[in-house]
């Protein structure tokens, strides 16, 4: 995979990465993002229960210090998850020596860790590596390359993204990469997804725009239903581009309608935030795109889009259950039209629908409607289900009342894979 | 697989099965269980919202006739789901036709359709296999198994169990048999339970009875978390055997602890009354853990377990979220003692607990506790978990107030199967 050219790089942010023996392989597996000044700073976290001390760490540092994170430490090779107070204790040593060899504070400091869980952290094998790490980090794109390998476990390959935008006719860079292909053998592995700009925003706004876009990515992809314990997402923005500050919107909140339906005479703080929001929401779709492509044995990404339902809730719990179908999964798996388990799972979501009223259209073709399959052509369907990326449209033909005379309704839609015997096959085997 | 020796069969019952031309290997596809006299029924059906002719037809008639109901005909090779008016129609004309056979109201029939969904029901082969059927009716053990083979599709072999009781002093039997194996290729497939007994006993009653026990068993039971269009279980009581009618009980509700702490001085109907219960929980463990172990490419019966919940329903959500993770299945496929998916997997239950409190045995080991793993030996382990029939238990460590001075906790158990490759082979492949 190509490197980030030096234009798609924000600037102020060096990066850098190297092998300090977590990986049995010897391979890269620790990484690190410094930002040159101090950055605004907003995340979202697993929420499973059971959570890793860098996730209980680096929460509280977010919101200590969401005005002037300065970096991000990443291991991979050990979650450092179910490991005690000790646990807790080699995270917070491995800030503070971050911290230390860049000069800030150690709640400045992001630490994040994925690999196995439940074995103790040999964290002197981090923070031997600090020094040399800290002092050899880049700009280049090779450098960030090297973090994007580092953050891996069992990914095939690396992710990343980029995206730009104009602020008040300034040039805002956006630069992404993230690791996760399920949770992974040997025992659960994360989703890590990092993004810095050079934009310049409050923490506050920032946390707005993160919210709102992992909901419609990175909270609508799914490969087995499974929530690791370490899952983080992390937004750095510095403001290194002099770019004019991204204010805070007042007013309604930005919908994915609203961005649609955009009227003449909007103020130049409102279009602001939504360029920022709209490139933000790139980076994080394809880099949770990436992540679904690359579950575990997945022959193709599946996008379940669920119209016609009576609240957002209601279309995103069908397309939920529908995604989570080990019947859905396995027929998607032999690319079978099979429409019947989809309306099963439909059926078991605990939502409201009539079946006299639905429709499915699998990889384009309709195949169901008012309570009763279409005559469809099963060759032609089974073929065009065998592409890379396809979709699955369930329209309950529901309306809620909107105003007088106006009626709406509502969709959701999840990104997942098919469920394969490799899927099994990897996750199967016994640990050695 | 053996066949009911006389004495376990139910008096007043009579059975037969046919070939009637639904299942395309020529295979027995038509069954009917008849009684000689009115008998009290209780049913229960899927909660899928899409729901074929039968189910809807099958639970008006029970509401109508529970006190006279006289037979369930149970045809396989089609489910008559998603079959529109005719599909309907379809249904009431099995009933009509069984109804007029065996001399008896079109209501107090019970009908079941297993199979392929969405294709329209070539009813007139039952219509015309029905007069010689309801002729050749027995009480032979052998008619009974020819009903066990009748009403199966994918399932690799028939299921049956029978149990009996004393009320005062007389003997009461019951008899069940059973299908399913997950939802199964091509479309999905379907549980059907039928129990016959000699027992008096007012519908009312009766149906307190099953809902009692199917909460203990078929409800407790999950092959891949998808439920069917056509789930059906019934019970038909006959009072044939002469044995005194077991009458309403008074008081409180009989939980499982009720019936373990049962104190001197319980009155006779009471006493009747568990008898029952505990042959007809009996039957239905016995047929619910006969699916499971028949579970599309099963290698194991795995028991899941949750002590120490705040309530039975927190304790539920845990086992249920265990049973159905992808992770942890494919994990008990290899016989992989890997505590930390099941620990994540409860984490994402949406149910507060202190994984510092929690401890986890597998197959009698014991792998998790405060926290952290222990050191345990996973040669052993893995050695332990390649039996049939392993246990899962996860003991959160919570208590809730009860009394002055007295906690109590909750717990709950599911019963699944592990999910190998050959699962996906099943429902992967192709429907031709």
């Amino acid at each position: 995979m190509s490197t980030p050219r030096p234009s798609q790089i924000p600037r102020g942010f060096r990066f850098a990465a190297t092998s300090c023996g977590l990986k049995k392989t010897g391979g890269l597996d620790l990484a690190l993002i410094v930002s040159d000044t101090p950055a605004s700073a907003a995340a979202v976290f697993t929420t499973n229960l059971v959570q890793a001390a860098p996730v209980v760490l680096s929460r509280e540092h977010v919101r200590k210090s969401e005005q002037r994170m300065r970096a991000i430490v990443v291991n991979s090779g050990n979650a450092n998850c179910c490991t005690g107070r000790e646990g807790m204790r080699a995270s917070q040593d491995t800030a503070a020596r971050t911290a230390r060899e860049i000069g800030c504070e150690a709640d400045e400091i992001i630490v994040c860790s994925t690999g196995v869980i439940g074995v103790p952290m040999q964290v002197e094998k981090i923070l031997s590596a600090l020094p040399e790490l800290a002092g050899s980090r880049a700009v280049r794109g090779e450098s960030f390359d090297a973090v994007t390998h580092a953050i891996m476990t069992t990914d095939t390959g690396p992710k990343w993204a980029a995206a730009q935008c104009r602020i008040a006719g300034k040039m805002v860079r956006l630069l992404g990469c993230a690791k996760g292909a399920g949770m992974i053998h040997p025992n659960m592995a994360t989703m890590l997804a990092f993004v810095v700009t050079d934009a310049a925003i409050a923490p506050a706004l920032l946390r707005r725009a993160l919210r709102e876009v992992a909901a419609r990515t990175f909270n609508s992809i799914t490969v087995d239903g499974d929530t690791s314990t370490n899952d983080t997402l992390a937004v750095l923005a510095n403001g290194a581009s002099g770019a004019r500050r991204i204010k805070r919107v007042v007013g309604r909140g930005f919908s994915p309608d609203n961005q649609l339906g955009r009227k003449k005479g909007t103020s130049a703080p409102e279009a602001d935030y939504r360029r920022f929001v709209s490139a933000l929401e790139k980076v994080c779709r394809s880099l949770a795109l990436a992540i679904v492509a690359d579950g575990e044995g997945a022959q193709r990404v599946v996008e379940i889009e669920v119209r016609g339902a009576r609240s957002d809730r209601d279309a995103r719990s069908i397309a939920l259950t529908i995604a989570h179908s080990p019947l859905v999964k396995t027929a998607l798996a032999g690319a079978d039209p099979n429409w019947g388990r989809i309306l099963a799972a439909a059926g078991r979501a605990g939502v409201r629908f009539d079946p006299n009223r639905t429709r499915i259209t699998l990889a384009g073709i309709p195949v169901f409607r008012r309570g009763r399959p279409l005559d469809f052509d099963e060759r032609a369907a089974h073929q065009a289900m065998l592409a890379k990326h396809i979709c699955i449209v369930m329209d309950l033909g529901e309306r809620t009342p909107k105003r007088k005379l106006e009626t709406t309704s509502h969709a959701a839609r999840i990104y997942t894979c098919d469920f394969t015997a490799e899927y099994v096959r990897i996750n199967a085997s016994y640990r050695t």
